[in-house]
This record gives structure tokens, sequence and C-alpha cells, in this order.
């Protein structure tokens, strides 16, 4: 039950009501229970948080134009694996038997990246139901020198869950078991191929919620999640999924299942292996099933949707915030102007608030409803009060919060449908956060149709998009290595919560030294020595 | 500034008095303000947390037996390396002049461990104040394939840090320099041989805290805390250093510095080399620089010592707790009444409340006391007025804080006053927690002096250890494989948070399966391959 605080809401509104400048009709100044915000059948449609086309479906884009083959666009070369045979078909048939999907229309969405921007040619794609099948085909692969890439949901960034030549697809998608659940610790036990957002019905009816949420949250699969060490909406609440993923069942490249699926919070029993895999992206083992520690569901959740004037004000009502709201504020995620606008054009979402600059997402979770109404109160108080913020509404009931959250996770979305995407998901030092932005919007000029910025700004972390008509090499050429230079002189992540995968590979060095690289490279060699694991994805063309 | 929260403690606290059991005088159901706490000059003493003697030092026990060496109670046999010769010093002073130590005087202590229980026989010890001058001591020694035992404070559990036979002991004593902290995102960053204590002083002079504290913290290194990934007693609030610590500067094996030094929160590039190193006691590499991100210091803390008439209840107590003080909840920490009375056996610290078989500490950590204060007394009125708790007290200023808090960390301190202490330290399902505990008592009758239990209760973490007079092989068996079987059974962890250092190190087994262990020495032999750091540490005896 989500509380509503509005009755509590008292004199400061009327305060900040009669401060407000000119030409603000009462109406839009109106704050408790997001009353401007549409209800079902209005612009937003009825659901408020889940993209309308699941990301992972093709039908999305069907007219759109069809996706040129990777191996095309960039260049790269096939690593001389061996090629699927009929005698390899039968084999697999055998261990998956009626899962061996070799039919092409079939194929053709989990050869494509949601994003539409890579394409592989794979002709086969497996179906395991458990572990032990996973490991059955793992052995084979590696016996006959077969290239595998995992795939959960498809919903990744990076082109890491799509083959890039003909690498068998071994998907999770029939591995969505619920394994335990302890109604006391909150240890969630299950297979990887669980979908995200099914997971946190299931635990949210049990008191508990995961402490991973993303925009792609009704597509994704718990396994890719960890695998690419998601971070989300989450992050600043509950932290790293290093510290939450309390074990993993791994799938090695040779068919060794490795067990280390604990359910303890604390287990100091010599190197934490797990760690080796969150966040590999399938290039060091396949995750089979994953032990979570969810927190105690919040019984008071508060979204406080603002207006700010300019980047120094977002920084600012950030410190003033995390000051105030302390140990409550669960989320603070940022957007510009520009990210509002294709939020309109393309999804038809209408702006809660008066025009700005910048926008602001601030979310409280808490074990007092009134309690936090009475930090939040005071907080909006003094950012409203201090020009930090010259607009907001407010949202305590479910179907309103979920509908301004909806204003932030649908961003991808709407710059999916705005043409092709140049995607760069950095960490950033606070203070020179934006100014990458503003920067690249000086150099693009008109060879950009949009340069966006938006992101976790509680977290560092910046997501800088660009869109154009098409793909083009000489718009990719001003954008890189400009953009990953940029980042390193700052001594910022080229990749902050979206991995490598394949788009991202190369620039690794761009955060991180050679003996780092050298160090990754050997780990691969030593867990996958054939290479067969999701190759061509994070670690560099060795040269 | 603590806040003080006695004021505001209302009807319920005459409530509680009024329904007090007969028998228990006035003075002694005074809540606020932990009145029944002697002030200094009282039995505690003046100080309130640290131990009297710093760990690390052997004067504490200058009375006490001879510790046997290492070599001579365990049946353990030097693996081939060097021995160190004239030569090597002469090259080593010209690596650190004046830092090289070979008087057998000042070599005494590093070569004992805080308990006195394991004593190498090291003959040279080195004080490198630079990651380059560690970098060319490990080219140097693994060249000459010389074996070292990194040391930080030496306040390790398992005989993890000091050297088995007579490797060279690198110490981070002289490497404490704080390199920088950032004022907005709380970003620390220093060398390895920073203590905890000072480190915690730094940060709350500016806001923050580190998320690690415990009982060892006066003497404690933080790499040592890294190196171990110490659990401790805000492990509860803040989470594992898995997610705090967010870059590392490492000296490999063959001096290769590896700077992974990053004060990013989120950093998806690669591999996270940094987990390797976490946890690994120094096996893989050795820790010189911490980047960790401390949170803002709570400006409301308080802490309530609680009576409980049984394990059942402490379970109860932390279930009721974990709803009703949600978010602001910052540690759950048990004790049982054998641990009381040898902390007043031996330290004279008097129990606060009324004699129970069990006793919780409850600590809240929160942005507003007001708020914090409602929330505590809406519990405690439920577990006083259920019967879960029959006493307790209530500390709001910093000092009596600190005075509760000595009571539950100073236990360690007071077991070694006791004699021989046999230490484990398990993670275990809630529900058989204490069982373990109850089953030894029976088992071992009068061949202990005492048998005790306490820990994070809140983490799932036994602390389970018993004394003796003396050391005694037969006592030992008696124990093991008692402890680890019964462990393992529950499926626990055999070591929780104080790692597996020399003593635990076979025992590995019971928590992790052998494909695990495979794999950590595929690790170790990848990262040092001559096997010279820390060795006979962490990986179990090659049979």
């Amino acid at each position: 039950m989500m509380s509503r605080l509005a009755p509590r809401w008292p004199a400061w509104l009327f305060w900040w009501q009669a401060a407000c400048p000119q030409g603000v009709s009462a109406q839009q100044r109106t704050w408790a229970g997001a009353s401007r915000i549409p209800g079902p059948g209005g612009p937003w449609g009825a659901t408020g948080t889940s993209p309308l086309v699941r990301r992972g479906s093709s039908s999305a884009f069907s007219c759109a134009p069809e996706v040129v083959l990777t191996r095309e666009r960039y260049s790269v070369r096939r690593l001389p694996f061996s090629v699927v045979s009929e005698d390899d078909l039968a084999a697999l048939e055998r261990i998956v038997p009626g899962r061996v999907i070799t039919d092409p229309e079939e194929l053709e969405a989990p050869n494509v990246d949601w994003l539409r921007t890579v394409r592989g040619s794979s002709k086969v794609l497996l179906r395991p139901r458990t572990s032990q099948e996973v490991a059955h085909i793992l052995r084979y692969c590696h016996e006959r020198n077969l290239a595998v890439s995992p795939q959960g949901g498809n919903t990744g960034m990076v082109g890491g869950s799509t083959p890039v030549f003909d690498e068998i697809i071994v998907s999770t998608a029939l591995m969505n078991q619920i394994v335990s659940f302890h109604n006391v610790s909150g240890v969630l036990v299950c297979q990887a191929g669980c979908v995200l957002e099914e997971l946190s019905r299931y635990v949210e009816e049990r008191g508990f919620v995961v402490p991973l949420d993303l925009g792609a949250k009704g597509s994704c699969h718990i396994g890719g999640n960890v695998a690419t060490n998601a971070g989300g909406l989450r992050f600043l609440r509950y932290g790293s999924l290093r510290g939450t993923v309390l074990g993993l069942e791994v799938v090695l490249a040779d068919g060794t299942i490795l067990n280390c699926l604990t359910s303890l919070r604390k287990d100091n029993t010599g190197y934490d292996l797990k760690q080796l895999f969150i966040g590999s992206e399938g290039t060091l083992g396949v995750i089979t099933a994953v032990s979570i520690l969810c927190p105690p569901k919040p019984s008071a959740v508060n979204v406080a949707f603002l207006g700010c004037p300019g980047f120094a004000e977002v920084l600012q009502t950030f410190c003033t915030c995390r000051g105030m709201l302390g140990e409550i504020l669960s989320a603070f995620e940022f957007m510009d102007a520009e990210c509002m606008k294709l939020v309109g054009l393309h999804l038809h979402l209408a702006c809660p608030v008066q025009e700005s600059p910048f926008y602001v997402l601030i979310e409280t979770s808490g074990s007092g409803a009134g309690h936090d109404a009475e930090k939040l109160s005071g907080f909006l108080e003094q950012v409203l009060g201090s020009g930090l913020v010259t607009d907001g509404t407010l949202a305590t009931d479910q179907r309103r919060i979920k509908m301004l959250w909806a204003l932030r996770e649908r961003i991808t979305e709407a710059l999916s449908r705005d043409g092709y995407v140049y995607k760069y998901d950095l960490s950033l030092p606070l203070d020179r956060l934006y100014d990458l932005v503003s920067d690249l919007r000086a150099r693009l000029g008109l060879h950009a149709k949009h340069v966006v910025g938006y992101g976790h700004l509680g977290d560092g972390n910046l997501h800088l998009n660009v869109t154009a008509e098409a793909f083009s090499p000489s718009l990719l050429g001003t954008l890189e290595p400009y953009v990953y230079e940029w980042t390193a002189r700052q001594r910022g992540s080229v990749s902050a919560e979206h991995g490598l995968g394949f788009k991202k590979k190369d620039v690794l060095g761009y955060s991180k030294p050679p003996e780092a690289l050298q160090l990754m490279q050997q780990l691969k060699a030593l867990l996958d020595p054939k290479g067969i694991l999701n190759p061509y994805k994070t670690l560099p063309t060795r040269t």
C-alpha cells in the first residue's frame, strides 16, 4: 500500500504558491497528488512504466529499415571456430529435445539487438531448461570448438547479447523458475531466465523489493542483469549487485558447473569467485542461477518531479536533498529539456511541470509515511524558497508514481524512435557531468538531430545520447574518440553501467591501464582457453 | 553532534515502568540517558571503545606464556623458498634505506598474532612508504624466490598476517597518508596503512563516516580490512566492502603495479579486478592504496541495550525491529550471558541492565532526531509490552553510546584474557544460529572454561568461542571437525568474516565445492606463479 501524503502538506505549499512567479496558473501550481498528470486514457495511456513494446521484440520497428550485419558495418574478422554441422544439430537435439531452433524467421529477433544497431547471422538457438542442459551444451561446444552467444532478455545497450557471426545462441528464456524465497531473510534464489518485473512482483507480494530496477524490467532476465552488472534506478539506495548478489551458479566454458549459489549474507571462505562473473557479459561463464538479497519493501514511497533553471541548480538540489532526506532518499535522476521534448514527441507523454532547462526526479522510500512527508516537505520548502527549483509536482500513490517514473524510464524508447542512436554511458565527476553534453551540442551543430543528457545523477552517471537519421561513419568519427578522450581527461569511466559488449570493447583502454587489460586477457584465457564464450565481446580485439 | 533524545521519551516510559515485574528497583528501570552506566572513572575507565591495549602490541600479555612456533604446533612444511642472505639484506636496504628491521626484539611482536596463537620466525621486516617501494621489494623477492608476508595492523583472527616460517614481513605501517577526500561525493582515497580509527575521525570531521567499523579499529589498517574483506559493525547498514570499495591499487607478485584506484561509483569497463584482491588475504597481491565511498554522517544516533529471556525472543526482537525501525536500523548485535560474565570478570565492565540469558544491542542512525526517537519509542513499547524484552537501557549521547558499544566490542579482548581461545566465525540460518552454542556446551562439559556465542545477528553471523587454560590437541579434536560438519549441514559458512588465513585454510572445503577450490588454485597460480605471496594461507595445503 502506498500512503498518500497529500493531507499532510501544510503551510509551505500555500507559501510557495504565493511566492510563485506571475503567469503560472493556479492549477499548474497545485502540488498535492500530482493533479496535473493525466489519468488512464490520457496521453500517457493506461500503463505507467513498462514500454508499450517489450524490449527484445522486433515488432516495434517492423517498418524500420533492415539492420546492417555487424560483420559488414564493423571491421571484425571471424575467429577460426567450427561451423555448425547437421551432426552438431542432431547432437544438440539430443541434449535439448524439441528446443533447437533453426527456423530463420524465429532467429530474426535474437540475431538483432533491441536498439537495432547490430545483427548477427546465427543459424541456431537453443533453449535449455536446466543448468545440467547448459553444462551439456557447453561441454559439447567446447569439444567441437563451436562459439556460443548467451542471451537473456536481449535488452542490452552495447551489442553484448547478440551474435556477431554464426555463434550458437543459448537462450535463458525457459530457465525461469523461482527456486526459493525466504520470508525472514528476504533471500531470493531463482534461475537466470526469470524476468526482472516478474521477480519484482513476486517478492513485493511478500513484503520485499528486488534491489534492482530498470526501464527494461518487463523483458530483461536477472541472469543478464547480473552478467552485465546492471546499475539502474535503485543503485543509489541499495548499491551495486556486487553487494546484493549473494551467490551464483555458473557453467564454465568446458561444461563444469560451478555451484556458488549460497544464500549467506557473509562468506569469507576463499576467493569470491562469483565476482568474476558479475559484469563479465557471459565471456567467462554462463550464469544459470542467482541468489539475491531483497530488502524489505518500504511502506511509504513518494516521487517529486521538479524543474530546475540550470545544471548548477540541479547539483545544489542534489546536495540539499542528500542532506535533508538522508536515509529515505532512494533515487535522484535528472533529464534535460531535449529529453522531455523527445518523450513528448515520440511517446506523447506530457510534461507535468512548467517547461524548464532541466528536470529532476526524486524518490523517497521509508518506513514511516508521516516522517517521510515531513522530511520531504522541509526539503521542498528549502529548494523552492531558494530558487533552486522553479516548479514541481508530487506523487504519493502508485499509479501516479509510475507515471512520473515513465518520463524518465522511457527516454531510451523515445530516443530509439528518433532515429539511429549513438549512446554513451559515462561516469564523470559531478561538477563536470553536463559540460560534455553542451560541448558536444556545439561541436555537432546540425550534424545531429538531438544531443541529450540524462541519467543517475546521484551515482555520477551520465547517459549522453546523440540521434541522427541513420548511422553515419563521419558522424561517428566526430563523436569518437572525442567523447572518450574527454571522459578519460576527467578520469571518468567510458562505461558506467552498460558494459562494453561488442560496441564498446575497443575503448576499454580509456578507463583502464595496460596492466589491467593484460590481467583481464589472462583471466579470459584461464577460464575460456578456446575463447568460445561470447567471442568478440568485452575485451579489445588483440592486435 | 549527537542529539539527545531523552526529553522526548514520553508516556510509554512510565507505562513500561508500571508494567515492570516486581523486584526491580526504580533506579534500575530508568531508561532515559542510560543513567545506570557509570561515568568516567567508573569501572569502565575513561575511554569507551578502544581496547585498553592496542591490538598488535604484545605488551598486553607480557607475562603470558611464550607462544609456540607455528611450525612446531601445526603439521606444516616449509616450501622451497630462498633464505634471506646478507646480500639480500643489502639489496633491500637500497630499496627502503633505514627501514629494514632485523633486530630480534623488534621482530618479536610482528611474528606473533594478536591472539597469541601462532608464531613465525621471520628475520626481517620492511617498512616501505610508497607503492613504488613495495613494487621494488616484490620484484626483488620474486626474482630471488623469497617469500613475503604482508602485514597491516596484525589484528586478524586466523593467523593471516603473521609469517609461518621465515617469510619477509612487509609492513604497511608507514604507508599512512590520506591521498584525497571529496567533500561532496564522500570518496576517500588513502594509502593502505592508514589506521581505521584515524580515517574515521578524519571523515567524521567532514560530515561523513567510514562504512566500516570494528573492535580493532584503533590498530587495524584499511589495507588489511580490505584484504580480509572485514565485515564488522556497520555491515547491516552499509553492506559489504565489495560494494563500498570503489578502487584499489595493488602490487602484484612480480612487482607490477595495478592501478585500479578509481573514485567512480560506477565503472563497468571490463572485469572488476579489484574484487580479486578484496578478501584474498594478501595471497594474490599487496594492496597499497584504497578508494572507499563514505556515506554522510547521520545526525542522530541512538543505542539501546536490551535483555531478552531467550534466543527465540532475540530473533523476534530482530524481526520486529527491522519492520519498525526500517531504514534507520544500523546495527543489531547479540551476546549471551557468558559473554557478559567474561566482560565483567576480565575488563570490569558492569552490565547496564538486569541479568538476562541474552542481550541485544540495537543502533539507529538517521537524519532526523525527532523522527528516530518516535520510531524507536514505538519499537521499544512493542517489545517491552509483548515480553520479548525484559529490561533495557538507552543511550543518546556519544560518550554513553561508546560505553554500551564497548560491552559488545570488547568481548574479543575479554576472551583473550580468559585463556587460550578456540574461535569460530560462522554464517548460519538465523533460526539455527544459537543451537550450535548449546550443543557444544553440552558436548564439551567441563573440558572448556567457557563456551560463548555472540555476533552480528542482523547478518546471520555467529562468533562462537571456546576458552581453555591452554591449547590442547584433544580439545581441538572434540571441537573439530564437529563445528565445521555442523555448519556444513546447515549450508552455512565456516568463515563469515574473519577469512581463512593460516588457521582455517584447510576447512575451506566445508563451504565450497571442489570445482571452486580448483578455480581458486588456478587463480593463485596465475597471479603468483612462484607462490611467494603470503604462503601457507587461504588455500588448503595441496595433497
